[in-house]
């Protein structure tokens, strides 16, 4: 039943079974400890974010990042691994030490994510303005609740002998600068909050018990007696299967038509961010990665890359940028005392995101299409 | 040469020449002149538009709008007549007349403009609110520089247990209502300026010039002696050919890749609306009418309709509509002390209506993706 979603002409996929998984669970683990030693060598657990400079991959080495991001990857393939393969592994210990994956990876992808949307924000308002944006390029003065007066300042030295021209042509200048200005400030905070977060983790007893729960993995995968000589395959059919299953509840017939619309609806309703209609799609994203991760198991390291699959999860991780984008700005936007202009640029600035949201609709509808059609 | 662009199954376009040009011409000379005589007999002339109904078609008697159309209608078709077979007629009587043509459809066009925009802005609004934002339906304060002041009069009943929650809730809310509210301030008192300008201009020893001549063309059209013999044709074919040609500059490529976020670049640029990325699509909406009025000159009534060239004009209106709206939407949000939650709220709409001018974009070049291919 589940097995027909397999790729028959796959010389692995006949023999996967419960060593597989022990021999995938032992070399994430092993990644997982090789990635804490770098991380603790490279001084990932030294400093606090500059506040001045919130670009990712500025705040410490980038040996550092790549650790943390090495971390985070071995976390997540491991925690997807007990879900999956569950009944073949010994319930009380992995039902333990799910959470905790969890709770680290998801602690430590923080401060990335807030750096990677205040520059995905950054490059917007600079696509949008035509112009350097940029607070450290031009020089914006603080939010105040007088854009008006704040908007002569703006440096255009023509005669005045179009004074409400000029102001207006600088209004919207500064209300997208002042903009970038406050989306930095708010998420800079947030950023370094994150990052004091994740030193506060991994100094952390509960941060050692799961790293010593990894050690332990690294040498014994705690399989039940069955699941050594156990097919893998119905357990990572039924993982496909759930992935299938939300993408066809997914509304993919609106998504393929392209300029429907839909991601900008309810925009400007008073309902709080993130949108509700997002929520679908961030669930497959999710089983998704699990869907890829059931098949690294299953391919051991000759899995072949299927692009289709990469294409879908690209257009699913752009979706969740742009809808949490969109929801900084809109959120930025409710500063009390920013200037009219700034609000302009940020509520500009939400719809933009929101269109990227549809368009990364678009984009996965396409090449789940493609990958429909590819896969007789 | 451009006789190839001719459709050569209709048994009328054999025999196009300039007795076709003289009926089509009379013909809608006589239609000005019913146009005329209803609109005067409707009460086109008398009473302002209700300043509290803004709606299209609210304004006087639905007669009275339906005559000002046909008016419009015959004026354009007459001017761009003259313009495609210009060799074909006396040159000092179209070149007089001709500008004074487009003078009289321009001005009684810009009623119905304003309106049909406040229409679309308001029905965008209410789209992106997911909630009734007609002013009259929400009781909205007048704007004010304290937007915080305000939207705490937006009535939400529930328990203040979160009162930052229930602020920010309904500071979006007021915000939609607010910039619903102001545009219909705007556009309304353009469009009864604009409606004052249309009485003016009917009443002027100017326009009635311009019945006269008309009158006169009823019953005697200036043909050149060669006219009656000539073949409209290749006229008809330069101004098909001078449509190709502009459709063949567009970035066609561009504008069929669906979500390219062409329209929005430059959304918040200091350059002042409109966006002169637009002026080469306004070009070819003109040119595309031009050569629709020229086939009808050919045809006559037996005219068949091209539903492709109709989905393409469809497009192009949408284009104008949209661009004109956004830049609406630009213009209110630099009124002076609006609130940030107003602001916010055009700045929504206005990068709403600029995704709508790429859809129309991305609709043109379907729609003549299709022509091409339908017509070998």
């Amino acid at each position: 039943m589940a097995q027909q979603h397999l790729d028959p002409t796959d010389p692995m996929a006949e023999s996967a079974c419960g060593d597989a998984l022990a021999g995938y669970l032992r070399a994430q683990a092993t990644e997982f400890l090789r990635a804490l030693r770098l991380h603790r060598e490279t001084g990932g657990d030294g400093g606090a974010p500059a506040r001045t400079k919130a670009r990712a991959g500025d705040n410490g080495s980038q040996e550092s990042v790549d650790a943390a991001r090495a971390l985070r990857r071995s976390a997540r393939r491991i925690s997807a691994s007990l879900h999956t393969f569950r009944p073949l592994l010994d319930t009380d210990w992995s039902e333990a030490i799910r959470p905790e994956l969890a709770w680290l990876s998801g602690t430590l992808a923080m401060e990335h994510a807030y750096a990677a949307r205040l520059e995905r924000l950054l490059l917007a308002l600079h696509r949008l303005s035509g112009a350097a944006v940029l607070p450290a390029q031009t020089g914006v003065p603080g939010d105040s609740a007088d854009g008006t007066a704040d908007s002569r300042t703006a440096g255009d030295t023509r005669p005045p002998a179009h004074p409400a021209a000029t102001v207006e042509r600088g209004n919207l200048t500064v209300g997208a600068a002042k903009a970038g200005a406050l989306l930095e400030r708010q998420l800079t905070l947030a950023r370094t909050r994150a990052h004091s977060s994740a030193l506060q983790a991994l100094g952390s007893s509960r941060f050692h018990a799961v790293a010593d729960n990894i050690a332990v993995l690294a040498s014994e995968v705690p399989l039940t007696p069955a699941a050594a000589t156990a097919d893998l395959r119905p357990l990572a059919g039924a993982a496909e299967e759930r992935l299938t299953d939300a993408v066809a509840a997914l509304p993919l017939v609106t998504a393929g038509n392209p300029y429907n619309a839909e991601a900008l609806i309810h925009g400007l309703s008073p309902d709080p961010a993130p949108h509700p209609q997002d929520a679908p799609w961030h669930q497959v994203r999710l089983l998704l990665r699990l869907h890829r991760y059931a098949r690294e198991v299953l391919h051991g390291d000759s899995a072949p890359v299927d692009v289709r699959l990469l294409a879908a999860g690209q257009a699913l991780n752009r979706h969740r940028d742009a809808s949490e984008a969109a929801a900084a700005a809109a959120q930025a936007a409710r500063t009390p005392r920013i200037a009219p202009a700034t609000a302009y640029a940020l509520g500009v600035l939400h719809a933009d995101q929101r269109h990227e949201v549809e368009a990364a609709r678009f984009a996965f509808q396409q090449s789940w299409q493609m990958q429909t059609v590819g896969t007789p």
